[in-house]
């Protein structure tokens, strides 16, 4: 299936640039997409995929094992055995989790079939296995079934997926950037999972008449002669790419001083957040975006944008305050770091 | 089963119109028929099927693959094979989605005697696979479970249905028309469902003495003689049926200026419509209008007919604002154009 | 087990009349009848089964296939091997549907042991096999669960059964006529399947002592001596299934003229019926009532007593307004034909 | 285990009374005790069994097949081999109806091992079956899953048990006297199992000084020695039998006169009861009161006796009615007869 | 694992004398013990254990069939066949029903490796086939689930527990002493299952400093050197048990005159019991407690004490009145006497 | 994977201290830690891992059998055979509990392949075997679904897990250290469980700018370089690991006088605690903590650090009355002491 490209998506900065700080530094956490329908939210994450590196993984693992990181069971049974692991490259993945997943299909299941036939137990990997190291998407991620969600809590809050099913036992890494969309006038998420995104942004239809007409342009383009629409866009893409590749390589020699560790726990304070998260967040946001602006250094502004993208979902809700007081302690509080 | 012939329906003929743009554009993306009990909505979508022209599909595949598209596993392992897949023309379907519909039935599932026997799994098609490509019928699309939803949702925003049961996968493309009718009084359908709806008809039983009468007799006139009836109608539903295989033929020819791109922009911003799906959809409707009006070129009319289709259910709900406010304030914008 | 004759029922003549009129015309569509607990509702239905004529049916099929209508798979496949069907006369029946039915026995299932024992599928019919052309009966039918309900529609809707079950795929007829008693004070039906039932009778206890006395008599002399009893009636039976059969000779000749089919009309807008069914049901209905009194023309009484036996379930509520206005509304519109 | 003799039971007239009616005529359709907890309605139905008479049925038969009634799906096909049923004697029962049962123990279930083993299916019996021509006994019955009161309520209203499994199909008859005690002040039975009941009585504990001493004396009594106990009441309990006996036989020779016939019908108008079970249970529980009483023709005093025990559950409930005001409606209207 | 002593229990002498009194005679019905958190309910339970005696049961029997009482189904059949059942000494025990309970591990299941290994079904007991003869306890007992209350009942209300599962019936006797504990502060029990505890006591903390220092140096003493804390109380327990062995045998001979009996009707009288039970209750508990004050004759203190056990959870309870009052009435009409 | 170090952790002091004294004192009964999102909660008890000591076990047990304790159904077997059972030295582990947990993954389950290979069952353990003296721990314990906690209190109520499983019956000890972390503002605990954790802290964020910033250079820095940061910090990890071994030895010669333990009951009286439950708790955590403070006699302040761990969660709930009062009350009686 064609993809609409990332690159000529007008508009949508924010929700952009959270996704691709996302690529640049996997620790981070995710993205959360807040708004209406049919705001290119879901082209975008597709249109990412686009976009992404590749990365080492043990040749032939499903799950995508990181040969120096943590191993899944089989291959650490191999490593045992014959003392390395074979390596190969891969591209990362945006793998997608429908809203109608069952628990076997998203933590995987037992190949009865293999195991009635061959007299041996074996697992059949889910979407977890796959999403390991990868993008983990879902749409209307507020529509999801509770016990859905309590497992994919689990598995982010271990990093690991532990299988057991009749008397088999299987564990793999699951370690993945969670990014959701949702609808905010549709239900809300449960602190516990909304504070596992990293980032969280708002998004709105475009307000300009001339923006507007640029995507009814664009698409009807797209609609009429996909390929040829993809050959004009290509440099862009190319560009976008190599930046986020630059960026990556860039990332560990980001160093941060003691001023902006200070001005970072100055607006967790102010803002009085729960916890330490949101500073953790916003350090490793800043550093992905120095990394991105080319710049050794974290920079204020860094901080700014990155706090910009990390705090919405981490205010402390009042009572009988709206949204809107929030959204503005926010500004005023990024303002006069 | 004979049919009650599609063109001897008396009056209704927004939903007429919005069931044959569907079927020069299917990209239009479906119609909602909103109406009262015993006003023909089952009938007219029954009789569009004898209507339907004919596609190109990969032979013998129950998925309806169009060769030149996405394909499913098993045309995909043909196609590597023996790099090339036959094909046959198809008349495309009008298939119905009972209520009662179970998920296995939906999706398809796993044809279990068939393992037992020959030793290897075996897909066996569901709903969705017969769907592809053809017109999906929901009546009182309002009283499905949903989870039922949550499937077609999956399978709409992917335009592909992926199936795993005990370790076999399996996935088909799943680009239907989704045709649904609902009484509004008997509760609602949720936004996100709605969305899926390119266009929108309100239906109500005709009014006039002279109208129900015709439909009286021309009923009674069917149950009497079915075979004589159809006979009498024969050369309207010809007519109308190389009417719409003409506008097929046309629409790739037909332009957009940018004054009407305008336009349409003007009417989605006037209605502060949520996201931009709105305009994309009455920019394809209006190119379907003017192909089946054999003109090569869009019209204001077109635009016009067209978002007075593909709007109704995208109006914004204003708290303690009667429904008729908002079909007014429709009304207005559209004849300011 | 002998069964009470329908003839020595004391009064109740619009449901007697109800149930007989579905026997001469099946395409009525069923009756539903409202009354409190113990007055002879389930005692009419069951002693209508005596009355029915037969049927001809394909031979051996348990779908009671019309040889000359749509078929079962397993007709059709005898069909295009034999090239003919062989044909047998059976009585039409009642079958009853109690509330406790689980989804398997109403739509039928899959033979499982017959699946392993010869190893090929067979499909195992269920209550809407049996019921195909025949009453199918429901006491209480306002207590029916909702997924049952669901199944019922989708299959009348369609009029036909589809049943896949672990990729085996059956399908037969499944046209019935539905006839429902439900006690008002219990629960309302959905609108939707409150539509299906083409006819629609009210019933209380009689109120005059002769006629009490007299049902307790019969009752005591049928409890006492059932054989004698059904003696002394079986004149009055014989003459009631010949009158039906009679009318069901003259019904396809029956005809209507203009001006009915307008007064038809007439009552149907002033009443501001929801949807057409209601008027052609009354047509339908008027047509089986001139045959039943042997009369080659549909008269204007004959609209009015079918009418009164099709509006009352079709009238609109209003709220703040009692039942009793609408009947009277009801009552005003006959009168006045 | 040795239960207490029906005769010792202190007080309780109407229970008793009620209980033994339902022997004597068994159409009468069983016994609804209504009182609060520990007031012997347990040890009453339980201790009724050993009055029961002997009734003849068909050799074997587990569902106890009346050779001269409707025969169960086996009985059938001996019959139909052999021309004709053996017969034996059994001693009719009290069988109970736990609440925690489930569909399949109350049905009947399909005897899969016999299945397996012998190549050939086998239907193995419920309560249902073991019920039938005897008394069901269920304790708190207002606490009964709602299924479980369908499934009853379906039995009762076609006096047959149609159990279908995996194709298999059986019937057999199942015509029980149900008996039920509830504690009114731990919730209502739905109207509809309510009218099931022939008989209702409510009861209370004794207010007699004596008379609680005497419950207390022969209680601990029982407890102490249960032997000699039986022994004293060994020739009351001979009396009631052979009373009981009496009855049944003198039964069809019990004539009703006119005029009676109309004092049930007054009283019934009067009290403008629902339907018309009311007055046919009164009829069959006066015949069986003047058998009991030795007397060959229906006194008004029968009448009045037996409508105290069939109407008080049928009275309609008017709102911001106290339940006493029904009770001496009752009341007056028997005196006036 | 050691087990605190039951006479080591600082206080409580209500609970453990409830408790002592169903081991002297089990008819009484067991006891329900309420109280808040912490209050050494569940230690003295199954601190009862060590004083239990022991019972005769047949040989090897899972179900401790009496050998001259109600048999189990397998008990029957080796009678039958040899004429006798050997028989052997078994301590009486405490059986716990944890709150997790299945309906399969209540009542027992079918064990089905052991069909399909040897061909021939085996009923596998669960805990009801433990608790016959013995004491079964369940701690919070009004968290257990309503179905297993359901089991529950049946089996209190019949004595005997009747599994079928497929094709396989089984029955055993299953009376057994029940002891609940509660919190009253976490909801009610329904008062049918509220009336099958023969006892009730309620407990508090106690309130003595010199108590409570004692109950903390003998757990300290017990948590640092059970086996010696066993050894100092060894007397006090051997002590007890002989006592309750005592009563026992005399219980059999304790006679009871007309004026006790009087008592025990005009306190029941007095406090407007519901049913009977109260009084047997209080009758059976007096005797036991002049078995162990070693009394050959009851006494009006043994009624007093026993009425004070036995009544607290059968007052009835009067809207807007306070728990305080009830109790006050029942001390009120114990000192009257 | 590897983890930041316990002693590396700023602040949260009161949450370490009370870790700490269940590893010395495991019958103290576990930890509840209530508070915010991101407050350090999950990285503190992953990382007392580190500093556990080993204990004994019974040879390739995998319920982690004591050999001097109570055994498991197969460690009781090999004794039982061979007179002795080897012993090896184990780690204690902190066992996670997903929230997602199956009864069967808790409860451990029938090993169904291998039954049905070798002919014998064998029973596959759960977590709860695994937790067997180990610490169990539960992230957001009060998002666990009901059933899994009842499975959790009667395991902790009795000790022992026992499974039975289609005639299979398995015990296993089951005695684990409970640490749950909750955040108040999304739900309760049910008091039944509350009361089953030993201790109770309330957690905040800290609230000076020095630790705070402190936190994010330890996390950017273990980010950064784990290994070496692990390295900077391994002498401290030492040395406490060091402190809790030697406490553990020094624990059974901690004496307690009679001052102290009136002090103890005198704080409990004074606050009102339901139940003596808390007087023990204060008395073990107060001689856990003598030892780790080297010192042979229980001092006064050991009792009141204790008991400002063990009493926050068991103070009475008064209505009306706010939280803060409770904690000022308790404040008040330990400063009292």
């Amino acid at each position: 299936m064609t993809v609409f490209p990332f690159t000529a998506i007008v508009g949508q900065d924010q929700m952009k640039l959270a996704l691709i700080l996302n690529v640049v530094n996997p620790s981070i956490g995710g993205v959360l997409i807040m708004g209406e329908k049919g705001t290119a939210k879901s082209t975008a994450v597709r249109a990412l995929a686009e976009l992404l590196p590749e990365i080492s993984a043990s040749q032939g693992c499903p799950f995508n094992c990181d040969p120096e990181g943590v191993l899944c069971t089989s291959c650490q049974e191999i490593f045992h055995k014959e003392g390395r692991l074979a390596v190969e490259k891969r591209k990362m993945k945006v793998v997608e989790l429908p809203l109608g997943v069952t628990e076997d299909r998203l933590v995987g299941s037992l190949d009865v079939e293999h195991a009635i036939k061959r007299g041996e137990k074996k697992f059949e990997p889910g979407i977890l296995a796959d999403a390991n190291r990868n993008f983990l998407y879902v749409d209307e991620v507020n529509l999801l079934e509770d016990h859905i969600v309590d497992l994919l809590l689990d598995a982010a809050a271990m990093g690991v997926n532990t299988v057991e099913r009749e008397g088999i036992s299987f564990a793999h890494p699951a370690q993945f950037i969670l990014v959701g969309t949702m609808n905010p006038e549709e239900g809300d998420l449960r602190p516990q999972f909304l504070d596992r995104f990293g980032l969280c942004v708002r998004i709105e239809a475009l307000n300009e008449r001339q923006a507007r007409k640029e995507i009814l342009k664009r698409r009807s383009a797209f609609d009429a002669d996909a390929g040829g629409f993809l050959a004009r866009w290509a440099d862009q893409q190319r560009q976008l790419a190599a930046d986020i590749s630059e960026a990556q390589k860039l990332l560990p020699s980001v160093t941060v001083s003691e001023e902006i560790l200070e001005k970072i726990v100055d607006v967790a304070m102010e803002l009085n957040l729960d916890g330490h998260r949101g500073e953790i967040v916003i350090l490793r946001a800043s550093q992905a975006l120095a990394a991105l602006r080319k710049n050794p250094v974290v920079l204020l502004d860094d901080v700014r944008d990155a706090a910009a993208l990390a705090l919405p979902h981490r205010m402390k809700r009042l009572p009988f305050e709206e949204m809107g007081s929030e959204t503005d302690k926010l500004q005023a509080a990024l303002e006069s770091l």
